[in-house]
């Protein structure tokens, strides 16, 4: 006999007490932590009148804000209609994939601004915070929406947010190890971003194996308006993806150039991903998973290196190439990390964010080697590395050098930390699905 | 015999002539009006040249374009596509919600520049118009498409251009008495747009009041593929929100803080809309409505308090109230207004811009008792409540007195405009279908 | 006996050697080309500390980027969301609308940035390219996103690729005549982009023609979803548009004044659209097709003007013309270009783009035409029509001849080229469709 499928749910997916707990109490201490540690930054404080005279500023559009703020709103967008959308491809998992990306995004930011806050922005027992500090935390909220593509649909809301509370905090150390002890370039997040957050959630997905997945694999498909959806979400992370690689870049030419180099990266990347989508099928056709992801693979191939001389050609190269690895990863890698390796990757990050990210940090670091003062101009090439103070003696060799530290850093930082959250979630007390229920939005959404 | 549905319908909801003839002539007196008034301010007129020397500008950059014109976008959207999409969740009534809510703020934002600029920007017999009053014409239209939300699916779109005439000028009034008058402080609206917007609305739906109205019961309902449609419309407000609350606040330090301000308070929100949709409902799920609606009473909360120094600790503190007084609201409050007080709330607008616009209202009127010289600095608490002039001797508890008085006068406005518009919209010239054909497309659409 | 669908393809859409070859062969090309061409610009090179230095500039914030990059980022979403989900209203060909406006877009933008980059930005060998050329670019590319609307449905990926080509060499060297030979102002492309990038499209089509198109005649329409996923596009074209129009103008006052100028005409255009789509149908009831593409003809027809002193009031009746105009093209013009002249328009770009390219041409014309030093100011007047070197005894009169003048060259080019590139794509390799198969989507996509 046939068990009606919801009553046949093994597991406890009952949220009604857990859930609002966990995100009164968070929501709590997020309120107590903030009205003990966060003020305003100077440029966002009523005395910036006083602070104007004191800069020796004349102008308001001097303020952070103008300089910021339209990149910020286009990083917004990426975070919540961008991977909120993207993951909609699942036929029956739009709630899931919008709503609780909304969820832990909005959760994450809230202790992004504190963790990294105080990691960056503290100053007499304050975190004074910016405009900055909100791209900043978006940017770290964003490595946890990679994550949470390869576990989406397998897991509870709780679960979710019991993930961003650890990886916001692994993020922000392996960020300050990164950007302040190795003193390593990475505007676009390549390395902080894309590595560390796509192979964190593999680990993470590794851990939380499900042997019996292909009991819900008919739910696992997308249907037509469902790649439609998914289609808003990877037009906006396509259209603002020079916005989030040149938000936290210098004022002037290094946001500028970012924005030029990502723009390029992009658009070859189409060609190249459309090209291997026909070629890697046997009819010949399309397939809206690769144009859906793999086009998105050179925003992120081009991370480290877009605000440094990369050059429009070189990024064309850079983002020709990581379509082609992103794509063939659908075709080929994804089927295999399943199979062998037991790494059940639903939205298949390992080809969209891991790889294009290794990608990103390996070229970041050629970049920087090869930089010279005759490219950048003398004061270009001490601003545009930050060669001053303790790092004035660096050379450009020295810094690819600690470029690629910087990329098996993050990747350690990324299993090491995966592996302990996948145990924290393993634990059977947060309310996700059995397999024969994955992929269903009727589990923990009114339908 | 049942009778076929279109054939039933007892009213004539036949637009042909009605509603060219009320578009046409309406545009017609636009165009008159603008011609005898509009021209443009000192910015965006050619003699700009000039008059940059004048004011001893150096740079084109000073044109209040560069400080503005970014947030005017994303208000932009948030008036077409995020109120348009928001009201898409009807699962027969998507064309209507995009469609009617497109007409009718096309139409607003012109006699809003009109009517606004009569009483702001009237110089020399002319009003003079730049970005700051596109913004404004937008939020005055805002207020309609809040109301509209009251009223969805049961008006015809003639109706809709009636009240949008009379809202823009009732609204304008009430603005001017607030802004001038009681040199109140609402930058974000919470008062002038959110209070006065939806009082006005459930006002108006109150006096349309339709006893029948279970006859469409089952067409009131979404659908899986409507409600991710929505959810567009959910995001774009809350992501450029900030933008909203920040759009006409002061350069500078007023700009920055807002959006900050509206950050947090909009994070914390989902959290605890969250929490209450789980813990109101029997099995624990979670309700579409409340994440598309409830998640964004945080930004209505803070309209009136964002540009001052709320702090972001506030900002939690009003975001995480909002988002459980609307919740609830979705809950308990609109079965009850329905039921005992006959107001039918179609998109439950009491719940998301009523009670959170009442908050507002009051936190603004807290923040601003509670402000002072140490908090804001000398010259920065003159400017930010611009204490100058006739004003230079009020008081923080003044101020905040004023404030208090905003809110009621706002929602006096709202309550005697809401019952002359109604009656003038229950006329039976207007075209509204009959109550078993409410929330359908094809009465107005060719579908 | 009925054939199955699919093997009954007569044709070859096979595109698994071809599609490939095509793309990586010329995106191998664009990669050797900006290899030998393409730099950055100085404001996006690092050497710009020692620029800003010899041009005397004290803040970062003079960097181009600050001045047009939210105006791009606009545009950007325009080319690719707005364009690409407008054409998904289609019921079953909404990845192609999407996917082939992402692809021919994704391939123009690099073509365009070094086609119009010889013309514009060539400097001892080299293109410097800046955000400017990123929006000119986007620009270029959205006349071919025009032309595709017409042979939406009919075409192979490569056919459209190799329009792509030809079409932005050609707008290139159009574009080049008109703004540098004839010295005519066109920011926001009436004339280069609409008129060209239109009458291009129709040429094309009719010379394609398929005389058994009716043959796919049930996936031509809509269905209820669809033409809401259109609607996105509608809206993002329509909010964005005052960008658009703006985002290359000078800096300040005509920046400030073409996007006033492009909201009011927008505004009215809506009024006047939803008016004559009432009117026209017999039942009275909104036609979809004409709030989808009507509402936008405003934007279109002021593309010329709206950076002149064309005043909101001259604004809105231009808007107010162009709906009506473009709503009486989409229910009797294209009927009859159908039947009579054999062009097949699928989107019905000649209402859209072809006929408000023309009332914009010449609206240019007419308030180049009737400038005069009083309403512009002595030097305001120089500065908007760069009556300076060669160019410094042009009165206006003569100044609206020449637009005039860049009308005809336009609609020359169109028919020269679209006859020329028509008869290319005529030849029987390039794998489109049969008619049978037209408009529907699983002859090139996994479905």
């Amino acid at each position: 006999m046939e068990r009606p499928r919801h009553q046949g749910m093994a597991k406890n997916t009952y949220m009604r007490w857990r859930l609002p707990l966990v995100c009164l109490l968070w929501e709590a201490a997020m309120i107590v932590l903030f009205g003990v540690f966060v003020h305003f930054g100077t440029e966002a404080d009523a005395h910036w009148e006083e602070e104007k005279r004191e800069m020796n500023l004349t102008s308001d559009i001097e303020n952070d804000f103008y300089f910021r703020y339209p990149s910020f709103q286009d990083v917004h967008v990426m975070i919540f209609v961008g991977f909120g959308f993207l993951m909609t491809f699942l036929k029956r998992y739009g709630f899931g994939a919008v709503g609780f990306n909304f969820l832990l995004a909005a959760f994450g930011i809230q202790w992004a601004l504190l963790m990294q806050g105080w990691f960056h922005s503290f100053k007499n027992g304050k975190i004074l915070i910016g405009v900055e500090n909100l791209i900043n935390a978006d940017f770290c909220v964003g490595s946890v929406c990679i994550a949470f593509g390869a576990i989406l649909g397998k897991t509870s809301p709780i679960q979710l947010l019991v993930m961003t509370l650890f990886q916001v905090t692994l993020f922000s150390v392996n960020e300050y190890i990164l950007l302040n002890l190795l003193h390593v370039k990475d505007a676009g997040g390549s390395m902080t971003i894309h590595t560390f957050g796509a192979y964190f959630g593999l680990t993470v997905t590794r851990v939380l194996y499900r042997p019996n997945l292909e009991q819900s694999k008919d739910k696992q498909g997308s249907m037509y308006h469902s790649d439609l959806f998914a289609m808003i979400g990877t037009l906006y992370l396509w259209m603002y993806w020079p916005s989030f690689n040149s938000a936290i870049s210098d004022h002037g030419d290094a946001q500028h150039r970012s924005a030029i180099n990502t723009y390029c990266s992009l658009a070859a990347c189409v060609l190249t991903t459309m090209a291997f989508s026909s070629m890697l099928q046997k009819k010949g056709k399309l397939d809206m998973v690769h144009i859906q992801n793999a086009t998105l693979a050179g925003g992120v191939a081009v991370g480290t290196s877009a605000e440094m001389m990369l050059t429009p050609y070189g990024a064309l190269i850079v983002g020709s190439i990581s379509g082609i690895v992103s794509t063939v990863g659908y075709v080929y890698f994804t089927p295999f990390l399943e199979s062998r390796l037991h790494i059940q990757d639903t939205c298949g990050i390992h080809n969209l964010h891991a790889m294009p990210g290794l990608i990103g940090g390996i070229v970041g670091a050629i970049t920087a080697a090869a930089a010279t003062e005759d490219v950048y101009g003398k004061e270009g090439f001490i601003k545009a590395f930050d060669f001053t103070g303790a790092y004035q003696t660096r050379t450009p060799s020295i810094q690819g050098g600690f470029q690629a530290a910087g990329i098996v850093v993050s990747l350690l930082m990324a299993f090491a930390g995966g592996a302990i959250v996948g145990g924290i979630l393993k634990l059977p007390i947060w309310g996700d699905a059995a397999a024969e229920n994955c992929f269903e939005d009727d589990v923990y959404w009114e339908v």
